[in-house]
């Protein structure tokens, strides 16, 4: 049964099932489910239904959603539905949709309802809002996580294959981890914020819930882009997820400074998850992650709760009673702090943010940190509802401060059937590499999906086309993967797009007195030569000068049309070398020359 | 006789003069000069002589500033002078220079003394300090402006070629506009602000002020860099400042919102200023300014005041009555803004930050302002002088607050002998952009030096190698300057190096059918071939992708061999491409080809 977004997109393409089948079924399960604190506003069903029949009247199962049923965390507006923030005093009726919610509704996703939270996007548990506490998918009794726990959980409980949250301490990755899905917190910028209710407008990010990181990223790469309409949109690529790039160097904390709250289980599931890292061909660095730590204690102990009392500053004035008490007991400490602290927090900030640079150019090129330290129930939080909820923290507080990605992977059951889940962290707008990682990591644990009783779908094979911001370069020589200059591609970030060849329209020669050894390409009349093997790369497009900067004479950079007939950018000889140089041709490329050629000489 | 940086140094290099004599002849001008508010500390001659007399012996006449004397604003740390702010209640005695200033010895510079400004560096007209007033280098009755003044009135009076001053809203350009000498403000981050009293530390920077622009970049060029202990330092490539780039286009303000306050001399010296520019090639664009003043507003009325408090907070305290009261009752005003009304003032400051990308993206390439809207005298500042300053920073408060660089530049003299300036504004980063065209606007005015009865000197010839962060490209057919694809390079910030000719080791081919035509470079055997002429242009090194993204079979890019032996980057043509096409070799160019070949055809 379809399960995840390219799933259901598959069936609905193929015909096996219809978007307003898919819905019929979505609402099937949510009545199912039967949780009555999950949405805030769900849509009548044969409101849906309508939709879902147009779409399939329009016949367009290009679009990348096509039909595909999602909910949206009750911060985000979507037009004609009320906006709480799970606040009813708070509540107003957009008229337009969020960006992102109008973006991936145009690629043909379909709106199910809007989802419960924790109030004004305030906690990382789950339980602080008006409208009850969303049910953890996997257990009733433990807190489902927050503050996106209704996106969460309907994603967990396969009501939808994919919903919005939004991310500003955690709140799009803590739920994640306890609801055994993946949350993808992306780069600040890269999904416009436009339509949002703001929580701390500087940090926040709308973050995707799903199944499976490979729906995760289909999503993303809707949803994300600049919006004039949002100032703190940024103009990132968003790259291409590719093969995982071998020798990724993993940051952990030492192990003094792993913090778990005596959660042995936890414990165990970070060190198992380390050692499937390791398993996959990472290396795992052990560092000093005290200036992430202290970054995230800036958070909550700074100025920056200011942004959200601004976000509440009418209602506390008006009727602070209609703020639920914990919100507003955290909101008043916004009112506190002059602009004073405010720009001493900033420089403090600007300090570690050049730690977590440095720490990213020459120690690690990620972290792997549980996505939370621990879980408790519903009853312990609460009990106690400020302190267990800053634990909860630990491992998230710090990253939209300093304009990391995140991406929250489920990683293992605890022997009690927790989930415990781990969270890969990279310097921002490198959203593409912890997808890449992501993926091969979920993939081998053979996790469940969600609460689900169904295994992961294969991975997608990964893509062979650069994409925007990429170049596409066919290698013939030494750059090949293991040859002696591949360092200089995959220094640049470049990543292997496919393994393939020329077109029969090329000599092959290795050229004399070049260091290393190296072979020219030339090209003959069509259907004169040969098709030689090449590699195709794709190198981000601002680092192909360097690139360029290191080719010397006689090799050149042209167009090389391969097998299939595409044109890329690849490795040319001139002409003028070739006099003199060995026609290794017949041998169908450089890496077979070397492995019997030279012997052969 | 020697009055620029690049004067002295050749002196110095040439054994015309020696850096001792040139501090000799620094010490005469501070006596003639006899102006007792100018510097705060002035060093000793002999201490400096010893220094001079140090670098001599050395014998490394190879140092970019080998014997330049220079002076340095009193916010900025040299280590063993005091640093007063111009506050002596808060002075302390650094043991290290600050980075610039470290980077500046490094290179041969040698500092004569600490010089007075507006206290806190709050003020831009050079009156509200306990150390006097800096006399105005060109009329004792005007002030000298601020918070720069000593800085500026030291290089105009010919004490030293160049200053450091500081920059936060306009410090570092006003003082240059009032004193006839040219005044750089560096992209935020360029210039490390390590070893700066912070006036607002999230917009300071340091500044330099010397007589031409070509001395400017010069002391920019040993100053800038990144610096681990600045967090507010960037990487920003400092670029090359070349040939002046055709087809500028100048924003300026509708008629309507040119403020002059009266002053119907600099309202002249404006338009005058503005002819000047268009008669050089720029293109004169008429926007409206209104979100620059906007933001402008934001400074003074938001909260960032509240950092100039952060740095006087102890003495505010402890002795209120060791500050200026000017000073005092302004800085006091930091210390009510709240957190919540800082992150409001930077939520707008974010919207008018995409205004100001959009205009530079869409409409215009720089801004061309006044630098300041009048001139006031001394008496008339000290009668009003918050008013009369806050209009001073009329063209100037905006600046820091949206990472603009800019360059005030000396424009011309009023009828009344005052001297007027322009000041050219562009996105943080083209630094360089605005030196291309400073310098030919300065040199266009023919004014003389400063307050000196001396001419400019030539400019110096354009440097023909790509600098860091660039990459130099032959270009030999439809590149070339004003053929059609020009812009391709032109767009992608390209500037034109030099036009040359290829070693005799190539041959030239019209190519068929391509569109728009283009000819093939092709080596042969060398010197069987001819010299071919070409165009080498600087593209900066992560726009090379983007370039390359155009360029499509048979053509390629590979080293091209120019007739002075240099490879530099450069098209080339496949050979498979050439049987069938025209030699055109003959003509030795494609342009000559144009103009001749095509008619012969």
């Amino acid at each position: 049964m379809a399960e995840t977004v390219l799933d259901i997109l598959a069936a609905h393409r193929a015909g096996t099932a219809t978007p307003a089948e898919t819905v019929a079924r979505t609402y099937a399960r949510i009545r199912a489910h039967a949780d009555p604190a999950l949405f805030i506003t769900l849509r009548d069903e044969a409101d849906v239904l309508v939709e879902a029949k147009a779409l399939e009247a329009s016949g367009r199962t290009d679009l990348p959603l096509y039909g595909v049923p999602f909910v949206v965390k009750d911060n985000i507006d979507v037009a004609g539905l009320p906006t709480t923030a799970a606040c009813p005093a708070f509540a107003y009726r957009p008229t337009h949709d969020a960006t992102a919610v109008a973006k991936l509704r145009a690629a043909g996703a379909l709106v199910i309802g809007k989802t419960n939270l924790d109030q004004f996007a305030t906690g990382l548990v789950g339980v602080r809002s008006p409208y009850g506490i969303p049910r953890n998918a996997l257990d009733p009794e433990l807190i489902p996580g927050g503050s996106s726990s209704g996106s969460a959980t309907a994603v967990a409980a396969g009501i939808v294959p994919f919903s919005l949250g939004t991310d500003t301490a955690g709140s799009g990755r803590v739920p994640a981890g306890f609801n055994n899905i993946v949350g993808l917190k992306p780069s600040l910028g890269l999904i416009s914020t436009n339509g949002l209710v703001p929580a701390c407008r500087t940090l926040d990010c709308i973050s995707i819930f799903a199944l499976t990181v490979d729906d995760a990223w289909h999503a993303l790469s809707v949803a994300a882009g600049p919006d004039a309409a949002d100032s703190f949109s940024r103009t990132r690529p968003l790259g291409r997820s590719g093969a995982m790039p071998p020798h990724l160097k993993l940051g952990v904390p030492i192990p003094g400074q792993r913090l778990f709250f005596g959660n042995k289980d936890y414990e165990a599931g970070y060190d198992e998850a380390l050692a499937r890292l390791a398993k996959l061909g990472c290396e795992i660095v052990e560092i000093d992650i005290e200036p992430f730590y202290e970054t995230a204690r800036l958070l909550y102990e700074g100025p920056w709760v200011a942004e959200r009392a601004l976000t509440a500053k009418d209602l506390l004035a008006s009727n602070p009673g209609a703020i639920h008490p914990v919100t507003r007991e955290i909101t008043i400490g916004g009112l506190r702090p002059t602009a004073m602290d405010a720009f001493a927090a900033f420089y403090k900030l600007e300090r570690l943010r050049r730690v977590s640079d440095y720490i990213f150019a020459h120690q690690v090129d990620m972290l792997a940190l549980p996505t939370a330290p621990t879980h408790y129930t519903v009853a312990q939080v609460l009990a106690d509802p400020i302190t267990l909820n800053s634990r909860l923290g630990t491992y998230t507080n710090f990253v939209n401060l300093l304009d990391l990605c995140g991406l929250a992977l489920p990683a293992s059951f605890t022997d009690k059937g927790l989930s415990f889940g781990i969270t890969l962290l990279a310097p921002g707008g490198e959203d593409a590499r912890l997808a890449e990682i992501g993926r091969v990591f979920h993939g081998d644990t053979q996790l469940p999906l969600g609460a689900l009783n169904a295994p992961q779908p294969p991975l997608e094979p990964v893509a062979n086309a650069a994409a925007d911001g990429e170049i596409a370069v066919a290698v013939v020589g030494a750059h090949l993967s293991g040859l002696p200059l591949n360092g200089e591609l995959t220094t640049l970030g470049a990543c292997l797009l496919e393994a393939t060849h020329t077109a029969p329209d090329y000599k092959l020669y290795a050229l004399n007195g070049t260091v290393p050894p190296k072979p020219g390409l030339l090209r003959v009349e069509a259907n004169k030569g040969a098709a030689i093997d090449v590699e195709v790369w794709a190198l981000p497009i601002d680092a192909f000068g360097a690139f360029m900067n290191g080719i010397a004479a006689p090799l050149s950079i042209g167009t090389v049309t391969l097998a299939d007939g595409r044109g890329v950018k690849g490795f040319l000889v001139e002409a003028a070398a070739v006099p003199g140089a060995r026609d290794i041709t017949s041998f169908g490329g450089w890496r077979a020359f070397l492995a019997q050629g030279k012997e052969a000489l």
